[in-house]
């Protein structure tokens, strides 16, 4: 095996979804990569640790950190981290791209207020440290589910933020999945080899994806969409998706 | 006394320092106080912490927050929060603002990579919660330490952060002590009555302020040009001054 000890270094925001799945594999071709871990009280936060530790395990990371953040369980404010505050279920078609990238009272209860801010500057700080020139996170535009800080200008604005706010500015966020459908992810993530069996996207279940939330809902239809069969399990009343 | 409810709210970052101090009793004028502070393993984080809560009782904010962050701590980088790194005492004349706005070496040793950015995204996110319409900080350019992120480019980049960042985009971040030289912000603290006997700016000492190091060397020039007497101990070998 060659030494790793002179290959760029990259930090990557690894949820243990199947997008961050794919940004993990596809970074770790090109960099060391130092794989970054958030557990934020979100309600599948054990299922995605386990999940976030085995992908990088599979994809041979250099370095993993798992950092607990305490505010956003403090503070509330979303469905994901708030357990008075009900997951829907998908909403159907009319859930598009279009009327997700509109504004206000169309972000869903899911969205975490300013979070993608705690998990980048994690990573920028880290990058810093060990020397990094990238940092990685698999956020997704279309097929999203319409979070603010999904979108291509928000990266940009943290982009502007770097060089300003760093030692050097050079640090760069690459977002490579950004504009990218979830059924081409699907088509690279197999091309590349990514370990999707580890991954996971249920905001509801922890033993088996219930198949019924708007993430399972995304998920399955990006795989059904690549002609792909999802290698995880599902609860059995979601079969017919 | 007159009901708080209708009054606009405003998250602060108080650090406990002379500026947070100052700024933090600006803003409960104008606006209910979410005041914020941070424990990331900094070399006097007791005694912050504790001229935090003291601030925070003289100025009467409305909820008070105390986060732990445990990334610095692990990753060090910074004399700050790395033991192995040493403080230096200050380096005299040639620490002019000119000098310290320059990048990369000049960035000094205490710079802690991206700190700000933990803690703006931290007040951001509990201002989407409780609605408050600005986060408020005590960032200072000239007389500071030549630290990137306190410079208004880096504001004004936060700001285009949180419009393409958040639910509604129209929190904004004030920064009014920016463009004040250190005398000037002691001088507008005794007008408005700042508990600056409750604050904290050494970076070496927890019992009295070391008087030497180069947060207490501003500080106590700063008293000085303003005419005023530091109502906080120093030891005795850094009394003259």
């Amino acid at each position: 095996m060659a030494p790793t000890t002179t290959r760029s270094r990259a930090v990557v925001c690894l949820s243990g979804g199947m997008d961050s799945c794919v940004c993990t594999t596809l970074t770790a071709q090109r960099h060391d990569v130092y794989a970054i871990h958030f557990s934020y009280g979100q309600r599948t936060e054990t299922r995605e640790l386990r999940s976030a530790e085995a992908i990088a395990t599979a994809t041979g990371v250099r370095e993993w950190m798992h950092l607990r953040l305490d505010l956003f369980r403090r503070i509330g404010g979303s469905a994901l981290t708030d357990s008075s505050i009900a997951v829907p279920a998908a909403a159907g078609e009319d859930t598009g791209p279009e009327m997700q990238l509109r504004r206000g009272a169309e972000v869903p209860v899911t969205y975490v207020p300013f979070r993608n801010a705690h998990f980048l500057a994690a990573a920028v700080s880290w990058a810093e440290v060990v020397g990094a020139e990238v940092v990685v996170i698999g956020a997704v535009e279309q097929d999203s589910s319409g979070y603010p800080d999904c979108r291509p200008a928000y990266y940009d604005a943290f982009n502007r933020l770097i060089e300003a706010g760093t030692r050097e500015g050079t640090i760069r966020v690459e977002t490579p999945l950004i504009r990218m459908r979830k059924s081409e992810i699907v088509r690279l993530g197999l091309t590349i080899g990514a370990p999707f069996g580890a991954s996971w996207s249920c905001y509801s279940g922890e033993a088996v994806a219930c198949g019924l939330c708007e993430s399972c809902q995304l998920r399955l239809r990006a795989f059904r969409d690549a002609g792909a069969i999802d290698p995880i399990p599902y609860a059995a009343a979601s079969s017919g998706v």
